[in-house]
């Protein structure tokens, strides 16, 4: 069982993510929690190259590249190696973000973006939780935590109201493996809702 | 004019690269000098990605995307610009050296390699200069000057004779823009071939 989670900064995805494998560690699963960009040695020094520096620093096309390297490593090194040892892996982000992300900043890079997941990467989650809230809030939360690698956030309100859009429009288009979950409730009930919505997707009581 | 040198290790594509751009210099044309991995202040970061550390690293799929990235950087900040500008760029190793090393290590990846390349690169050399000799005494050749960075050295004088027919392979099937050039002779003796070649396909006289 691959579970990803994806959503603008600050809508409680890492939050969310740890709860999920925690709750489900509790009922005796093994659980391996990982996040995207980085995940694996190699990933996080590709990681360091796309988030420290200037922003200009690398073309859309040549960052796409470089994400696309990160996730290969991610994926062949922890990612299959868990789900063959019959963990649930846990994602942080994976290649939704990607999608979104390329698709609010240069929407002509799409195809390109789907054509080098299919060829480099193939994998695509069992189940996302597609954490949904306004901007403006998880913002104001993400400022709480400034970390100096967040270059996307410094865009503002408004890009992340085009992100937000664009969570939405893939949770709509992918239905069949996307959760929309409301973030703008308190920590408790957005996890009592991702962990309700896990145990009906495999087909147990919460 | 987009010119490249490509060959296996201490076949004399540096020595011929320079050579070239300074016999054009003397000439008075403007030549841009540079060299693939590397070659932009990304694409070199990049490269130190791939050249340091342990040799098993990164999957030849995930080095294959690293190199694709790089060689974006390379083409959109230094190659595409100075051509722009009207300056001969001339380049030591460029697309064909991923291809026949990929060819040599993983040939079922030859396929990604080409659709890498078409769907992020698009670029081909107008002229490329494959420098063909015995693998044995390039091998001499390069173990005067070892640099550190010599992973492909370090597999041999084997691995050196499957790249040689790689690279023949390749020269004969791109016909339309590859010189072979035999480069088991004196440097000058290999210099004036190359001019002489520069010169042929330009249409001038050497
Ligand atoms: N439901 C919530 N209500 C209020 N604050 C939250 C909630 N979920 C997370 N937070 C806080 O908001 C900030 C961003 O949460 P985080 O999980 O890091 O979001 P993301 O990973 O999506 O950027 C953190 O400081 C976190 O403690
Ligand atoms: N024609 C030649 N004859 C003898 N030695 C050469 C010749 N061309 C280059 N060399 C030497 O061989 C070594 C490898 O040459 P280099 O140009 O660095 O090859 P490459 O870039 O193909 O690995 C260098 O020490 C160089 O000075
Ligand atoms: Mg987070
Ligand atoms: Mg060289």
């Amino acid at each position: 069982m691959f579970v990803t989670f994806e959503g603008i900064d600050g809508s409680g995805k890492s939050t969310q993510a740890r709860r999920l494998a925690a709750a489900l560690e509790a009922r005796g699963q093994t659980v391996r929690l990982t996040r995207e960009p980085g995940g694996s040695a190699g990933a996080e020094e590709i990681r360091r190259l796309l988030v420290e520096g200037d922003p200009g620093r690398w073309s859309a096309e040549t960052e796409i590249l470089l994400f696309t390297a990160a996730r290969r490593d991610h994926v062949e090194r922890l990612i299959h190696p868990a789900l063959a040892d019959g963990e649930i892996v846990v994602s942080d982000r994976f290649a939704d973000s990607t999608r979104v992300y390329q698709g609010a900043t240069r929407g002509d890079l799409r195809g390109i973006v789907d054509e080098l997941h299919r060829l480099m990467i193939g994998l695509e989650p069992d189940l996302t939780f597609v954490i949904d809230m306004d901007p403006e809030v998880a913002l104001a939360r993400g400022l709480a935590r400034r970390s100096g690698e967040d270059r996307f956030e410094d865009m503002g309100a408004g890009f992340q109201a085009t992100l937000r859009d664009g969570f939405r429009a893939l949770a709509h288009d992918l239905a069949e493996r996307c959760v929309l979950i409301d973030g703008g409730r308190s920590e408790d009930a957005v996890a009592a809702d991702v962990l309700a919505a896990y145990c009906a997707r495999i087909g147990v009581r919460a």
